[in-house]
């Protein structure tokens, strides 16, 4: 005899989907919305129910939207010579809550992991290439910057060497460059605790100052 | 602007909600249900609703229940002469997980703390109280055994106390005995990483093999 109501039992489910959630924490979570005073488990339900209506990815970027083009990429004051190549619409939010990018994005969908069996086709390198084309129309004589932003990790770099490759010719006749975030320490680091690859990077880089 | 689309917002907000969530896990669940292939935000948007609409406390013991009256405290099977008291629903859980426990159970709500300024009063003492006369009525001259299952932490040790005093005259009677639950090593534990508190509660309930 299991001591949960079926309906909460339901509920610990859907949350152990979430990435991390174990079967424990999804409890906690259930009853957490079950203590709450103020329906906020009514609440919750709500506003997935209408996330899961209205959500699209936009057609260009592949980003998260509520319309078919996103705001990025329906907006004029982005510059359209820049185009910044991310893995997950989350890394788009970090750029945009940071204010320091102005051009357009792509959305990868992911990176390349051949240990979790992601290959190139299971990305949206097909529709990076058609995108890139459709922007090289509409900037002219304008160079397209592609700045690749995948993380720095292993199966970040082969995604970047993948478009690097892919987009070898349009580099070599000077429509596109194609550049990559530099990697160095972040701010606030502690020297003492940086890793190997990290100091090796920060040493490549390094500036006069 | 905000990069997110508002509904997306929405479900980030309430899942900021949950104790030990902050802004950035919410986004990354969210994201978790825009991605899923399956409808898995729907399929939680409707557990929690049904659960919200179906879900309430068993009018005896507190637990969380889809009845009235919920199925332990209305088993014939349960020992009415042994009554749990533990501080949340999830404790009852647990119990019943490891099937070691046949008698009532009575969910406190809490524990007595002064730093989060619960007091006696914000807790189900007095239901308690009376539960205990209806058991003890139902019972008739079988001796009621309480036991104490607040965690062993300074709180849960306050409210054992509030609840041993508040029987004391009952004890004092024979008609009650209160117990509490054995303190020492947990099982697998390595007694290098023992609290200090620990070793001297596994020191002091020590026992001849």
């Amino acid at each position: 005899m299991s001591v949960l109501p079926q309906s909460v039992e339901k509920v610990i489910n859907e949350f152990s989907k979430l990435p991390g959630v174990g079967p424990k924490t999804a409890a906690r979570m259930a009853y957490h919305y079950i203590r709450s005073p103020n329906h906020d488990a009514k609440k919750l339900s709500e506003a997935l129910s209408h996330m899961d209506e209205n959500v699209v990815f936009c057609k260009k970027c592949f980003n998260i939207s509520e319309e078919e083009i996103c705001d990025i990429c329906s907006s004029p004051l982005r510059k359209k010579s820049k185009l910044c190549v991310v893995e997950e619409p989350l890394d788009v939010i970090a750029f945009e809550n940071s204010a320091v990018y102005d051009g357009l994005y792509f959305v990868l969908g992911g990176v390349i992991s051949p240990a979790e069996g992601i290959s190139a086709e299971d990305l949206r390198f097909k529709d990076l290439k058609k995108r890139v084309n459709e922007i090289l129309g509409e900037i002219e004589k304008e160079r397209l910057e592609i700045i690749v932003a995948t993380n720095p990790s292993l199966e970040g770099e082969a995604s970047a060497s993948y478009i690097s490759d892919m987009f070898k010719k349009e580099v070599k006749e000077g429509t596109i460059e194609i550049t990559r975030l530099a990697m160095g320490l972040p701010t606030g680091a502690d020297l003492e605790y940086a890793d190997r690859l990290t100091l090796k990077r920060a040493l490549e880089g390094r500036k006069s100052i």
